[in-house]
């Protein structure tokens, strides 16, 4: 990821696809839309997300200040995620990718289904 | 990319991040809708996208039927690229992009300034 220190242009697209530019980053966004808060919530969307992968959006996210790692009574010890007020400003980006997904592509369905239960 | 047929989900913004999720497509779409039309135009761009880059998306946005190529009169033998109506729909997503990326990125600026004449 480059820093905002080494953008390609000032073009807003290009600064956020610098940030947000590859296949698995909105999904987690996506996720934690949905509450989803915990690593291997994560990793059991149906998309399958690596782990290594996972582990490093979510490091990339986090030093963004588009997510913060806190943790919960429910589970002691272990991580939970959450989108900053920064993170949750990028809904309209997601409904409008999300729009035009379902308008565009064929097969595609508004709600998503988890491969397990969280 | 990913053809429809091998989905990583029906989650439509997974299915439109296998088609745009990447570091320079949705800049060439941005270019289009700026009215660029030849390649040397998109070579332009303040980003300084790659020639073998810029080929590879092209083509496949040509395949998504996002992307038309025709020729144009203007300059005899030269490809010419546009966006076509599905193409088109896309401008809600750029304008979600770039009014995040305006609102939450420091040093971005509304208007693209071209490195060199079209």
């Amino acid at each position: 990821m480059k820093s905002e220190k080494h953008k390609r242009s000032p073009c807003p697209v290009a600064c956020v696809l610098d940030i947000l530019g590859d296949k698995w980053t909105l999904l987690i966004v996506r996720d934690m839309l949905f509450g989803r808060t915990y690593f291997n919530e994560f990793c059991r969307s149906p998309e399958g997300i690596a782990t290594n992968i996972l582990a490093d959006r979510l490091e990339k996210l986090v030093h963004q200040k588009l997510v913060e790692k806190y943790t919960t009574t429910e589970i002691a010890g272990r991580d939970a995620y959450r989108l900053t007020s920064k993170g949750k400003s990028l809904k309209p980006v997601l409904d409008a990718v999300a729009k035009w997904g379902l308008a565009n592509i064929e097969g595609t369905e508004a709600k998503l289904k988890s491969t397990g239960s969280p």
